[in-house]
């Protein structure tokens, strides 16, 4: 909070109060807790596994709301909560509108949650689902790890690595913005959540203002987002090309190759764009969604009918494993996929067995089931939260699209109040505690949520 | 046909005419079909299986059309197909408005449709599908087939106790009817479309006009037309209460409370009905929608955001495997909970084995694949239909709830153009053709045509 307390007080804003306050009740309390807990570290079980994940997402949330509810700003506490778990899960949602009127020093809080939500995730993904074996995530377990003597040593190295490249790929975005022509405040802003994949911008127009290289540029590292960072290492350090080149990687670029053609046509027939314009805009929204960033360049629900269906199932796709990126993930597309081919292979010859590979390697049942059993929670989630937003009295588009959209992480929504033209301001408070309960859940994986709300966890052993 | 034509012909009906050139033609070119086959019958293997039932529910939606195609309206092919599909699979959409001013032989014709597809189904749901091992299906195969020495003749016993049964109540439904104040006519045609969860009303507003008793009558046969036929015998011929009592059947019911319950608050707050006539309009309508029957007393969707929600859920949900009914089917229903309470208990303890139940039977792995595999079609499916449809020009209420009314097989969607007030009429060429293709997929539980539509399939053996 240090940094936007500084460009508030540059600023001559009042809101440094408010991070002041923040930062003295956070530091007080955080200091009593290591001291009461000093020297009492135990070995980590499964249990406390799931418990340290969902706890830690929960009090960092609660403390990234400080800033939001002590600034000048006389907000309440649920759009407090609201905008900080949006930030901290990269969801990207918003309840603020007239953000280029916004002190800075908040709007520079904003993209900070993101930007460690960010990180937040990639390690997550990297280091603690796979182990808790959580979605399908088992496929990732980094095998180098495994066989090392010294895994704490190595987990130490690799963190330290991910973070340089996070930083480094940060201030590649950001320099590239600027020199595409973005002031440098927006630029760093952009850039954090950018390649956090998180979509907070500082103006209510997002990306609407900027020219053809900005946006480029935000396509690019939107990708690099939504791809798994442990490519970059094997690219880079191992030059290893072919372990790099992950089978969902390629099958998150055919995805969005043919999104993107449908809603190109869509552009074309309806906007007032040229053909180049209508080229970039639907990629640049296309790759926004399925990378689950939100950031818009204008109000693709005008394209028309097909539109509003592409970005639909775009909202469902999502990034690879293993980076910044949410919802249903392109890995599981693929396995799904797989599952189906052999059913229909099984049907026609009862007596043969075939196995479902992923990445040339055969998957395990128990793996298998813990792709579908994901689809399943993720579906009944779909359809509940559906029922429970519709209750609220939203109707049936914002309502589905609104939970599609929080449980995967994505931000806006379709429909007039939540689309990429609007914000969720003025939604009521049962509401945003409900697409809240979405983002928790979206972006631990769900099970972890499941697991943790379920008699079986709490029962003793 | 013949029924149909002798109707038109005491009403004095031009209509008699095209019944007589569709049973003229359909006879020529069976019995040459027959002749030509004569002596040349082989044992079927699985894929004449998948074969057969594709090709026969082809054909039978081929010659069914051809009475609206050669009646004195003026109908396209498209309207014909549409209208006898939506019939045959016991879906209930309708192209036709003015139904009340229609040629009675031509109503007849529409309700047999139904009646037909109905036992059609059953039978596919009790004898094909646990052979072809279908979704599932396989859990209601047939013990006692099993063991018999003489499969065939039991089949044809059995299959003769069901049309006795299918028609006895279908005649104590009629009675009923007529007994609520239904003219015979009516009482007949709604009979044969109540029992066969199908939805073909003889009026434009369905069940608006008909007083309590009917309205019972109505929901009781809805629901015995949902449940599996077999439990009937169990529970009269082997008066084995323990065995009928399947889990699903449970299932349905309470699923049925749970949805009525938000109907009935949604009802009460916004319609201008009594209490009483709150719960019964709310309960005969989710029992339509969940028994995928497609009734409407009024329109539903006029009760607020909340009932919309309700609507879609109930949309989803469908009957009992080895009844009339279609839909996502509830012992799927079951089995996926089941899926997902045994694999948060895995997550919790990762060393345990824990397997899943359905009617106190363990699930074999294969079964399990089975229905997730069924469940991740469906959803692929509702979404890329949902795609095209948007592509017809389709708004998104319409396109999604209308694939996942078709591809459930109830009738009736969302929304202004195709909700309970609405018809199926003015949609374009384009559209009824996707639609007609999901009715198919539905009835014939998509893995069906998935089977013939994959290369596999075709591949030499």
């Amino acid at each position: 909070m240090l940094p936007a307390m500084l460009v508030d007080i540059i600023d001559g804003n009042e809101d440094w109060r408010g991070f002041l306050s923040a930062i003295f009740l956070v530091s007080s309390l955080s200091g009593a807790v290591i001291l009461a807990n000093r020297g009492q570290f135990q070995p980590f079980s499964l249990r406390i596994g799931f418990l340290l994940v969902t706890t830690l997402w929960l009090s960092t949330s609660l403390v990234s709301s400080l800033p939001f509810l002590f600034g000048a700003r006389d907000i309440t506490f649920t759009d407090a909560a609201f905008e900080a778990v949006s930030g901290l899960t990269t969801t990207g949602a918003t309840v603020f509108s007239g953000l280029d009127d916004m002190p800075r020093g908040l709007l520079l809080w904003r993209s900070t949650t993101q930007w460690l939500g960010g990180i937040g995730i990639v390690a997550m993904g990297l280091l603690v689902f796979p182990f808790l074996r959580i979605g399908g995530m088992q496929f990732f377990r980094m095998e180098s790890s495994e066989r090392s003597d010294k895994p704490v040593a190595r987990i130490q190295t690799f963190a330290i690595s991910l973070i340089g490249l996070y930083c480094v790929l940060t201030l590649l975005c950001m320099v590239l913005y600027a020199f595409g022509g973005m002031g440098w405040f927006d630029a760093l802003n952009h850039a954090m959540t950018t390649i956090s994949t998180a979509g907070f911008s500082t103006h209510d127009s997002s990306f609407a203002k900027y020219g053809d290289l900005v946006l480029v540029t935000a396509i690019v590292f939107m990708l690099i987002g939504a791809m798994p960072f442990t490519a970059f290492f094997l690219l880079v350090l191992n030059n290893d090309y072919k372990r790099a080149m992950d089978s969902q990687i390629l099958a998150l670029l055919l995805i969005i190759l043919m999104l993107m053609v449908p809603a190109f046509a869509s552009a074309s027939a309806h906007g007032s764009l040229s053909a180049a314009d209508a080229l970039i805009h639907s990629l640049f929204n296309v790759v926004s969604i399925v990378t689950t960033t939100g950031y818009a360049t204008t109000d693709y629900t005008q394209w028309g009918t097909l539109s509003a269906g592409v970005f639909l199932v775009a909202m469902f796709v999502g990034g690879c494993a293993g980076s910044t990126a949410g919802g249903f993930k392109t890995y599981r597309l693929i396995i799904l996929f797989q599952t189906l081919r052999v059913s229909v292979r099984e049907l026609v010859y009862p007596n043969g067995v075939f196995p479902v590979y992923y990445n040339n390697k055969r998957i395990s049942p128990e793996a298998l089931q813990s792709v579908t059993t994901f689809f399943t929670a993720y579906i009944a989630i779909l359809f509940l939260f559906t029922l429970l937003l519709a209750a609220t009295g939203l109707d049936l588009v914002t309502a589905f699209t609104g939970t599609l959209a929080t449980l995967s992480n994505v931000g806006p929504a379709l429909g007039e109040i939540i689309g990429p033209a609007g914000h969720f301001g003025s939604l009521s408070d049962t509401a945003k505690w409900l697409l809240i309960m979405l983002m928790f859940l979206g972006r631990l994986e769900i099970m972890t949520i499941l697991v943790i709300a379920s008699p079986v966890f709490w029962r003793g052993n």
